[in-house]
């Protein structure tokens, strides 16, 4: 069974803020807010610049977390979220080609994006989801 | 100087939701949103049930990261958010009271809430910022 059920898959490409959190050197964790879409069953984020210290972490500890906010509440008026646990690897190029397909939802269609002649190849994050957690419609 | 300026503090206050972080026993990160306020230069957050893993996390590494989503964005589309590091510890009692003054904003004014009679006396979880991160006001 897919880790990530329909519900989940509708609030990833969303356009639904991606909180990704990664491990610093020391254990502890750090937090960028980040752009995601899907690859079949992987998030991914393109990165034009590959000196962030998210993409380091990552290649120390590929362990990754990632939260999003849902637009709907429970009975009590507390808010859906989905909490996407998962394994996290790099690739080298096609940041532009995925930033522009990203910024289509996450700013607006038309949007013309990296807005800058000539970016570099960049970087994609891939993440392997493991497990769900949060509450709402993915962990029912 | 605070570690929170006058920006942040207005966006911890505005009833955006806490992506909290904390670290489970073998060193990979939990994310639960909460609603936090503030108490003087700390964020508080409260917890009728005071047996959930964030709890249980804190009491072992007390290194934990909260992330806001703002709502304006930097001039190519990008949404501001905030990064506050922290060190957090936990004392007994006040959730209730705590809920109420938070749901005032998270869900709107005159909520009644937590909606049970006789809740527990519950937990709070109180966060000494360290450094912020992100981008928008708070770190410029």
């Amino acid at each position: 069974m897919a880790v990530l059920n329909d519900a989940a898959r509708r609030l990833v490409e969303s356009g639904a803020l991606a909180h990704l959190v990664t491990l610093d050197d020391d254990g502890s964790a750090q937090v960028a807010i980040v752009w995601v879409g899907l690859d079949g069953d992987e998030l991914v984020a393109a990165h034009l610049d590959g000196r962030q210290r998210k993409l380091r972490n990552i290649r120390n500890d590929p362990r990754v977390v990632v939260s999003f906010e849902a637009n709907t509440s429970n009975d009590i008026g507390m808010r859906h979220y989905l909490v996407v646990h998962g394994r996290a690897h790099i690739t080298e190029g096609g940041a532009p080609e995925l930033l522009h397909r990203l910024a289509q939802t996450y700013v607006g269609p038309g949007t013309d994006f990296p807005p800058m002649p000539d970016p570099p190849p960049g970087f994609i994050t891939h993440i392997t989801p493991t497990r769900v957690g949060g509450a709402g419609p993915w962990t029912e």
